[in-house]
């Protein structure tokens, strides 16, 4: 079956790294749906009566690799431990097709856009399909999730950079900011407190330090 | 992006007409997800864990039309209200994909199986994509779900076939098939009392009619 992107995602983060790695757990964070060629305004007639959307998109900036692992480590067991890639939310999958579920801040049908809250999808990622989330058939409550029971625990951030942020930055982009580095961007097996990461956030490099369970941002450029 | 089928769905509803519009909705039902070549047995470790799967699959039966509407007339608003494609879970979508959660009921990996419950897939439908449903990024509530807010009402159902029920059929087969036509099958729009409609369940042919808010089942042969 051949599938073609009906839309792009905008989000402030431009790459892999810090992007969280479930839509809502980073509740503030916005991002942008701008749908392609052959949109018309109507197709969204009604949507202004939902909360929430579903995006069924692809996992673009997958790395070429021959065939899928069956197995795969996933970052919240620390990287060590193995589960079938069916068991979990791998992009590394036989259809590299993402799933999320995103709030909706505001709908511009003319021009084509939704406005949402929460999103997990890279700046440019192609969507594939947008669903109205419907509570009745979507929503399971008091169930088993596996290893993935709760949302990821969290780090401490401190900024020691104060006088020092960029004037584009508003006080709101700080504490979205905040709220994506507490999900601890680096990759699993990661524990050098003298390292130094660097993630882009509207353009912005924002360079920290992660020792324990605190992250200490160090400069916003 | 080409996308190829990693599994197919069992039902005992083979055709469209009968099968639920939405998962959950007939919470008995039961299906099967059967893997295609290429699939190892590892692929589901973990999977034990949880209780809810999703299922990404395509809309095999659509019919041919020429070009996707920008607006359907969704079933529950009875055939007569148009809503924008994206408001709704048509199934004649510029990618035609359906997604559905499922409980699992068991999973046998040697064989590369699952058979889940309250599926709204027709037996042989592709399936491209299987993910652990995760309740704290997956399950949302107290939310607005636009035209859908609650399950469809629901017709009753009578059976005047009692003692002419075939053998093959269980009680817990006829508890499901009630819940089935419970959901009223019919197109929107249909309101004829003697109009007789055949639904194939396990390869029976249910024959019944609908008058008011109540269904009576004709025969199963």
């Amino acid at each position: 079956m051949e599938i073609k992107p009906i839309a792009y995602f905008r989000s402030p983060l431009k790459e892999k790294f810090g992007t969280p790695r479930q839509a809502g757990l980073v509740q503030n964070l916005t991002g942008a749906v701008e749908f392609c060629d052959g949109f018309k305004s109507e197709m969204l007639d009604g949507l202004e009566g939902f909360d929430y959307i579903w995006l069924i998109w692809g996992f673009s900036l997958n790395r070429e690799t021959e065939g899928i692992p069956s197995k795969v480590r996933p970052p919240r067991l620390g990287g060590n431990k193995r589960m079938g890639v069916y068991a979990t939310r791998s992009p590394y999958r036989p259809n590299p097709l993402g799933l999320s579920s995103v709030r909706i801040s505001r709908i511009d049908a003319v021009s084509g856009r939704i406005d949402v809250l929460g999103a997990d999808l890279v700046d440019g990622t192609p969507i594939y399909d947008i669903k109205p989330y419907l509570e009745y058939t979507d929503s399971h409550t008091d169930i088993r999730s596996g290893f993935a029971g709760e949302a990821p625990a969290r780090l401490k951030v401190r900024f020691s950079v104060a006088g020092q942020v960029p004037g584009e930055l508003s006080s709101s982009d700080l504490a979205i900011l905040e709220d994506v580095l507490s999900q601890d961007p680096r990759p699993a097996y990661h524990d050098d407190s003298d390292r130094v990461y660097g993630l882009d956030y509207k353009g912005k490099n924002v360079r920290f330090k992660v020792e324990a369970d605190t992250l200490t941002v160090l400069s916003i450029d």
